[in-house]
Parts: structure tokens; sequence; C-alpha cells
């Protein structure tokens, strides 16, 4: 399953969201040109654009409001992540070498903040105060999610249930946001607005979770950055918890988190966690989470993009980056 | 000159902001209220919003939009200001401890974020596309802005015209935000919004120059940091590019900038500067910044805030914090 024909639908448009993005770093400084002109070539996989499109393909598609909405969502979405990055000291993401590694600390921080504004920019240009106001909250949503995530690196004591909330924030709340506005725009019906707001939602708590198995069974190279990470900022996801629910007591796990990260039990983490029926266990937990997108996805007309949500959930679960 | 009186016209409406800035804090993860009420209890001045506000006296004065709007303008100036903190590693703003200094430079980060989120909340209640848009330009031009100052930061080759770009782009742009955005809510036409933009912009560099020589020439006690922190991080400012401009080859602000800021040479400038007709000079130069601010006023209706946006020329001048 190839996310090229996956996009078939709107995959003229999505070139038309990246052809946009990659206009954003003609600028007149050209210290400033340089920068983004890094960040824009590194483009990922572009799901949420993707999203934003394909849901406004139920009702009245408008390229005009929904070409810069999605552009908007992968600026806040590439945004976060060089906040992130700055935050984690993350040296490589998707194989090359992060800005706050280039650049520094406080100029991704820079950085970050102006592709904000850049997101804002293009969320206006919706002219839809709904979704200007929805794109705000969102931000406000992801960056307390991510505090959160701060707060709580390498306690012990965190649940299942605090796994949950803190991804729904960090992560399905922008996937939310990418189909609840693609609906939205193309003047969905509210019932409608719903339904794609919460396949967006759960098809993002499932993305996360797999993003989180990936972490521990992927390769560097695969990946872009190293196994692990999450555990060695001492983050724990839903494979690292399930370690600590399965075994009380002494596990590497525990003993990743108390030495802040020592890479011998982060290793012998990882080995733990490939070899335990643990990975199969969050892959069905992640495909409950398709599943109720799936089910929403039946209320919804039929038409050319549904097929292309249905794939998707199947897509985000087989992926290897 | 008190604020109180210059405010008095809006003072009423301007404690609802504060307010308002206040009840953000009522949020229901403890944690986030516990630094979000730190925030909002060490308060600055308040001069962007009650230009917001000033402005928006000339025609509909209409609060329902005003109010969102002075709010979301402060709102993105606190969130400049803890990203400012964490970018420089200062340790105090106004006489309080930084939030990196209390939690951390990541947790800033992203605490910065979640303001600037909340900005374009309020933002968006105004339902004005234009001044949505300029909120968003505005904040790409602080950010782009500062990107420049930190990569300017220890330069010695820096002119004059540089720095007057620099700080129109980090402080001007939302001075004039303030006085623009009042202008259009209040639906004035498009010379009134042209007048109070320039009103705005050209009150923002002389505050800034103002800003850049108490800096050298104030107290820690009244500055509520440390005096001639912009020299110790590097910044070239107004009094300290005179030196340089005065003094060619060796002189205080060459070593201090040499040294990265060591305090030996540092504390030489700054009686270089106290001692010699610079400041007068400085004063000088944001004095014609605000007869030209003055000047934009002359050419709007009389009214009852006409007199504050003057009486604000001079205050900024002769303010010591």
């Amino acid at each position: 399953m190839e996310l090229t024909s996956i996009y078939a639908p709107i995959l003229q448009d999505l070139n038309k969201v990246r052809d946009t993005l990659k206009s954003i770093s003609r600028v007149d400084f050209p210290w400033l040109a340089e920068q983004l002109g890094y960040v824009v070539r590194s483009a990922g996989k572009g799901i949420r654009p993707a999203l934003t499109l394909l849901s406004g393909k139920f009702y009245n598609y408008d390229l005009r409001y929904l070409l810069p909405m999605a552009v908007s969502v992968e600026l806040m979405h590439t945004a976060t992540l060089i906040h992130d990055d700055a935050i984690d000291n993350a040296v490589v993401r998707r194989g090359q070498p992060t800005i706050n590694k280039i650049w520094g600390d406080e100029n991704a921080i820079l950085l970050g903040d102006y592709l904000f504004a850049k997101a804002g920019e293009y969320v206006s240009d919706t002219l839809n105060p709904r979704v200007i106001k929805l794109f705000s909250q969102t931000l406000a949503t992801i960056s307390s999610g991510e505090i959160n995530q701060l707060l709580d690196a390498f306690k012990v004591e965190q649940s299942h249930e605090n796994y949950l909330q803190r991804i729904a924030r960090k992560t399905a709340s922008l996937f939310s946001l990418a189909t609840e506005s693609g609906a939205i725009l193309s003047g969905a019906p509210e019932s409608s607005v719903t339904l794609l707001r919460d396949y967006g939602y759960n098809l993002g708590v499932a993305f996360q979770i797999a993003d989180d198995i990936l972490d521990f069974i992927g390769t560097e190279e695969k990946l872009g950055k190293p196994v692990a990470s999450d555990l060695i900022q001492g983050t724990l996801t839903l494979p690292s918890l399930l370690v600590l629910e399965r075994l009380p007591g002494d596990n590497p796990v525990r003993r990743a988190l108390a030495s802040r990260g020592n890479r011998k039990y982060v290793n012998e983490a990882i080995r733990l966690i490939k070899n335990s029926p643990i990975v199969d266990e969050c892959y069905k937990i992640a495909a409950e989470y398709c599943e109720k997108a799936r089910q929403t996805l039946k209320k919804l007309p039929e038409n050319e993009s549904h097929k292309s949500l249905i794939d998707l959930t199947e897509y985000i679960l087989i992926r290897d980056k």
C-alpha cells in the first residue's frame, strides 16, 4: 500500500500544497531564506494536509479555502517539530541534522515562532472565523500536552490513561483539526463535521501509538533518528508503560528512567519489548482506534475519498517509518 | 506624568483587559494554571493594549472587538518576552525570576507557544479577517527581527540603519499592530488607519530607543533586570553603536563584544556611555520619532484619546523603567 495511490484523489492538489510550502522560503532576507529552504526541503509524508483535502471531498470542495488550510496544518506541524527537537536536544530528524543542531536552540525557538506565524497567515486566508479559532485552540491543546509530557518526564508513576490523554492532546488534536477544518470549509453539515473530526481524532491516536511502537522496533535508518528516542528523553509511551505494568518491580524501563536514559538499560528495554507480546498488544490497541475511525466513515456519504480514508487507517499500522 | 491619567479615557476598559488576561490562568490542569497564574500576576505597563483601546476611540468604539484585540496584543507581547528570556538565559524580568529560570528553557518554549495560541484565539474573536491576518504577519515580522538580532550577536560590523530596521521589526511592528487594529476594528476610514498605524510605528521605534538607553543608564532595581543586559548578550543598541562610531579602534564596547560580554568591559562601557553626550544624542533621535508620531495625530479628528496619545509620546521619553 503506497501513500501515492492513497492520495490519488487529491494528489494534484497536495502537490500544490507542497509548492506553496516551498514558496515560503522565498523571502528577502538571505539568512531566513536559507533556514526556511532547509525546513521545506526535508518535508514529511504530508498526511495532515492530505487529510484536510480528502475531508473536503464529501461536500463542496473549494481549493481557495482548502489549500491555505492544508498549508497551515502542515506548517503548524513543522513548527511544533522544530520546537520539540530543540526541547529534546534532538540531533537528527528525517535523517537530516535538526535546526537546533545546525543553528542552535535559540534560533530554533524563533524559527518555530516564525512558522507558527506563517501557519496563522495561511489559516487567515480561509476567511472562516470558526476554523481560525479552531486552529489556535489546537495549538493551545498541543502546547499544553507537550508541557504535560515534559513535566512527566522520567516519572515512573504514569497511567495508561495519562498516556492516552497526552497523545490525544499532542497528536490527535492536529489530525482532527486537519479533518474537521476540511469538513467545515467544504460546507459539510454539522453531523458530518463531527464524524470527520472523530475520524481524524481516532486516526491520530492510532498513528501516535504506531509511532511509539516504531520508536522501539524500527531501525535508526528508517526512523531517521535514534531508536528509543522517547525513552532516552524520559517519555513513557505505550510499549514502555506496558513493561512497567507487566513487570512490577525491577525492569529495564524502570532502570532507564532512574538512570535518566542510560543507554545500557535503554538497549535492554528495546530488546525486552521487541521479544515480548507487548508489540502485538500495542498494535491491537492502535487497531481498535483504526476500527473506530472506519466506523465513523460508514456514516458519511460514499465518495471518491472514502476509500483513501479507509486505506489510511490500514496504512498507518503497516508503515515502517 | 502618570500612566493612570494618560489612560483615563480607557482605564475602565483596560481593567477589563487585565481581568481577561488573569482569567486565562483558570484552566483545568493545575500545573498549567500555576505557570499561567505566575505569568499574568507580573503584568507590565499595558501600553500596547492601551494603544488599541485609545486608537479605537476615534470612530466606532466597540468593545466586543477591541477588548479581545487588546488582550491578544498583550498576550503576543508576553509570549515573545518568555521566548526572549529563554533565548537570552535571562534570570529576572520585572524584578521576578523568569519562566526559564523557574521551570527551565524547555517549559518556557512551550508556555510561550501556548500563549501565542491564546493570543490567536482572542484575535479570532474579533471576527475580522484583516486584523487576524495582520496579527500573524506581525508575529512573523517580530520573529524574523529576533532571528536577525541573534545572528548579529557579538558582531562589531553593524550599522545604525541595521539597528533601526531591527527595532522596527521586533518592537515597532507590535506597536503598529496595536494602533492599526484599533483603527480597523472601530471602522476608521483607510486614511485614518494609515495615520494610526504610522503613529504606533513611530512611537514604537522611540519606545525601543528609550528602552535601549535605560538599559545603560537605569538601575537594576528599576529595570527589574541587570544593567546593560543587551551588551552582555552581544546585542548592539543605539548607545553602544554610537560608541563604536565615535571611537573607532579600541573601546570598551568593542572589548565587551570581543570578550563575549566580559563584565569588566561591560561596566567600562556603561560608565563611558553615562558620562558622554551619547545619551542625549540617543534621546534626541527618539524625540524625533515622537515628533513624527505627534505629526500624524494632528491629521486625525479631535477626540477624548487625542491628548492621551500625545502624552504617551512624552511619557515614553521621561519614564525610568
